[in-house]
């Protein structure tokens, strides 16, 4: 039978001062999604690997099956398809995980339908899963994987995202401590009410990154890395949190932040000696207070989902 | 004696979503300062036309003289100088007409002076004049008055202005309503705590401004020209506010908002012809309220400060 593999990159939402409204995607890892063409009609998720079992396989709660079946209503199609996911990073990290899978699936299905759709006109169906996954119909970590670079999430009501320019040779170092931080937890110790002061000076350095990213301007990138509104109030549940932004300015880091809802930071530096030196640092505090952590660091993905392999 | 003329345009602060970090110069008009040396020490101010008799000729009052005399501390010197300013525009209105007089003083006082300063380097010395003629040191005037352009003012401690991009064919239209509206009573209406969802709503649209901006996208300008943190407080504050924005939108406007803290209202639109239309359609809906209403339309304004004539 026919069938396409289809790999999605991981990604950083929020990126400090750009709260809830922007994203952008990485080299280091993702998620492989193969789907195979079935002669009946339905939906089945035939196995999942690297989640340690931690994935529902039933079509309505996996979130490959359900951004494919938005996808299929969407075309009035009953084709069916076996499902093959391979997890490339870990869950609940806040590296995207969820949005990399239905993105993933849906690069495939859109192949193996013999691409009905604009890559772009697919982020409904990945906002669809994403509100299965999450309970949040976030687009922040779906438009990354599925476009590559950095995503803005201008407005939801219509959908309205634009894709921005990667300055040549910014690079991003992940961090992800081995401890669980529920986005629950982490969303509840936000405040409904901020100062309008705040909401300015949020403003500022967003508009300051968004310039900086069409300049190539690594310092105003450097200097418009701050956010007021979010990361203040969530470095709390974050162990070694203001110690480890510490280290990673130090080792040269242009800026840093809480990746999406944590617990994983992420930072950006200029060149690849500087985002592994970045890692180094990282590492060595989260080891001094006790706690394991995995380091990546790569390239911004520009080009987002792809095909690996059609059959 | 030596004399130096120079001019400087209206701007626009806020610019809608830009609440507080935004602004933009306007070539329709703009103040004119003449500086002749003196052979003795001291700032005189020594005539002061157009301004109905309303502004101070006292040095230590006079936006112009206090921001010669910032720039005079800065280098040591105690030249002496009069000064005459012609305001072009009018005052209270939102237009930016304390920081037009600083700045076209200081743009006329750096050349008497032989150039000592960068023009970036200025801003400063008007910020310091505006705190004394507004009674806060903003840059969101200042900024783009002198160096032209969009404005985006980063942060003040210390002091970050980025000049953006203006797309070619960008127009803007004025709407100078006759009826007095304080700058207190503009800022007392305005919240200390707002929802943090409209500080992500404003975020997001300053995003797509910026990139708007640099994309020269007049759609994704359009798009984000939405301001949820004070327009819908100031507007109340103004009468016919949602009709004739109703009226500017429906003539074309590419979007709208209020020009500082009012009572002018500005207008950005693609090209001159729809700039002049919907600069007639905002005139109709203030006759219909009864308000006399100047209307002035212009390319926006991107050399900023500069000298008109030297002796």
């Amino acid at each position: 039978m026919r069938s396409v593999k289809a790999f999605a990159p991981a990604t950083v939402a929020n990126v400090s001062c750009g709260f809830d409204i922007l994203g952008f995607a990485i080299d280091a890892m993702g998620d492989t999604v193969e789907l195979v063409l079935k002669d009946e009609p339905g939906l089945q998720v035939v196995s999942i690997e690297g989640d340690e079992g931690k994935l529902p396989l039933e079509a309505e709660k996996n979130t490959c099956a359900v951004a494919i079946q938005a996808m299929l209503d969407e075309l009035g199609s009953n084709v069916g398809m076996n499902i093959y996911l391979t997890k490339g990073l870990p869950l609940g990290s806040g590296m995207g995980s969820s949005a990399a899978s239905a993105v993933a699936a849906l690069a495939a299905a859109n192949r193996l339908l013999g691409d009905p759709f604009e890559k772009k006109d697919l982020l409904p169906f990945a906002i669809a899963a994403e509100k299965v996954a999450c309970g949040a119909g976030h687009a922040d970590n779906v438009a990354p994987s599925l476009l590559g670079g950095f995503a803005l999430i201008r407005d939801y009501h219509p959908l309205d995202v634009i894709k921005l320019p990667v300055p040549e040779g910014l690079y991003c170092t992940l961090l992800h401590p081995h401890f669980e931080l529920k986005t629950a937890d982490s969303r509840s110790v936000l405040r409904d009410m901020i100062p309008m002061k705040y909401a300015t000076i949020q403003s500022g350095n967003v508009a300051g990154l968004i310039a900086g990213l069409y300049e190539s301007d690594f310092e105003l990138i450097s200097r418009s890395l701050r956010d007021v509104i979010a990361e203040p109030y969530r470095a709390v549940l974050l162990p070694g949190f203001y110690e480890v932004r510490e280290a990673l300015k130090s080792a040269g880091a242009l800026g840093m932040g809480i990746s999406g809802s944590g617990p994983t930071l992420f930072a950006l530096s200029k060149g690849k000696e500087i985002a592994e030196a970045v890692g180094e640092a990282g590492k060595e505090i989260f080891s001094k207070i006790g706690l394991e952590v995995d380091v990546y660091f790569s390239e911004i993905n520009t080009r987002g989902a792809y095909i690996i392999e059609e059959k």
